[in-house]
């Protein structure tokens, strides 16, 4: 059997039924490959602290992609639990695990859990009004894409919110380093931070004026900082002051932007006001409302 | 302190960090009146097992929408629970609940949890491409409302799938007979099915065949039953086949059905495949498959 456990946000979000389910499990592996809100060593410790094991498995990118066989092989024998930060299937890795589990026989339960996705609405704008999520990348010197601006003016023309994820870059191996010489060495965690990422949006609207014209330094912006967890953060902004933040102002990740549609509702501009303190802001929220 | 905690789809899917909470307040609430799929008898067995307590008070529509005063006023003096089936915000009411307690002072914490918005990535569509969500209403002979479809055909024209949720009608207020003989009668809840809901987009379409020509009863549709639990129940078919189903066919709520985009990815194709053994169900998915 295998369990493919969502853990929102934090090790302490696990559910009394996954815990259950873990207990039973001869092996328990954590996913710190395609998310990386909840670190290996805090997970270990909530284990520890409620379960009295510390058997946890670290998953780096070269177990998800490569080894989900034999982990695959070890559920066809006994009970093996696979833990992923927020819900389970967020990451087409998670359904690919999936489909080999079925393929082989393997019963799998999934225990879905809380997701940016959702959580989200902790702006207080409605998940009725939100249009496809988009993802900024990480732009290199040679690769800037923008296709995530035009489904954000999509989502604005049809009067929907915007859920911006900002990339990050896991502990990726040295390639070049890898080929050469056979040695693995792996870079820091990095993440896409909400001031970098407005600086790329406003420099593709530099870039493309006239596709972009509807974005500017004054369009409004809703920084998510640590969503779900104890030092969550909200800030009701615009793209411009956003950009001219330091790297540390927004503090630790995670991170997500939202866009709002072009037209706010009533209760809505009630709860983004309240992560503002900056008058000319909420001058701005009530011209957008309804 | 108030403290709005998300329970996803089952009372054992309340998290650690949840339980730890109520287990230092001195009032609980359920909200029964937004969401039915956490019954008041389950979550109060879950509680007496988890953590010997029995005093959970049940929050019915009057209570939710007239009351919320005196839950915010218990949040003034003591620790207060408020607990919600899903995510917390789904519903307006409960941002409305939220700003009231803010507006008075009160400290709110929020616990995420699952939700059917990101739980449906069971079907193995990708979140990523996902448009709006969509709620079908209870039609009556006077009212029929068609704008969902609209929204589902502009997802469909982005190439993006639409989740599609079944309205409930939960404990109404028989109003004639409280307004003449001010007798509280209660209507049972009551669930839009899913082969009804397939009814009425078929309903719709034949009486705007212009306007809706892209949808027929050979439009695939996924048949999602109690997502997230343990009688979940995935179904490929068409929203033909769904509507000929008895109202007995797809067993007790909650439902929610998905409409894909007109073309679906390989991996995505490979999953509703499991979910379906008719052959041309199967082909039809094929010729959607980019």
């Amino acid at each position: 059997m295998l369990y493919m456990i969502g853990l929102g946000f934090m090790p302490e979000d696990i559910s009394v039924r996954a815990l259950r389910a873990v207990r039973s499990c001869a092996r328990v592996y954590l996913d710190t490959y395609t998310s990386i809100i909840i670190s290996y060593e805090d997970m270990r410790c909530l284990m520890e602290d409620v379960l009295q094991r510390t058997d946890l498995i670290q998953c780096d990118r070269k177990v998800v992609e490569q080894d989900e066989d034999s982990i695959i092989a070890d559920a066809v024998q006994h009970d093996v639990a696979f833990l992923v930060a927020g819900d389970v299937f967020c990451a087409t890795t998670h359904t690919n695990l999936y489909l080999k589990a079925i393929q082989q026989k393997v019963s799998v339960v999934v225990m879905h859990n809380a997701s940016i996705m959702t959580a989200v609405s902790c702006t207080g704008l409605e998940m009725y009004r939100f249009g496809r999520t988009v993802s900024i990348p990480i732009f290199t010197s040679t690769w800037r894409p923008s296709s995530f601006l035009d489904y954000y003016l999509e989502n604005a023309r049809l009067n929907l919110h915007t859920l911006v994820l900002l990339q990050m870059s896991t502990k990726e191996l040295d390639m070049d380093l890898y080929c050469e010489k056979g040695l693995e060495r792996y870079s820091n965690p990095y993440y896409l931070l909400p001031n970098q990422a407005a600086r790329q949006i406003l420099s593709l609207v530099d870039e493309y004026p006239d596709t972009y014209s509807q974005v500017s330094t004054d369009t409004i912006v809703i920084v998510c900082c640590r969503v779900g967890t104890d030092t969550q953060q909200l800030e009701s902004t615009t793209l411009g002051r956003c950009a001219l933040q330091t790297d540390e102002y927004y503090g630790k990740p995670m991170y997500a932007l939202v866009l709002p549609s072009p037209i706010i509702m009533e209760q809505e501009r009630r709860m983004l006001e309240l992560f503002t303190d900056d008058i000319s802001v909420k001058n701005m929220l009530k011209e957008i409302t309804r």
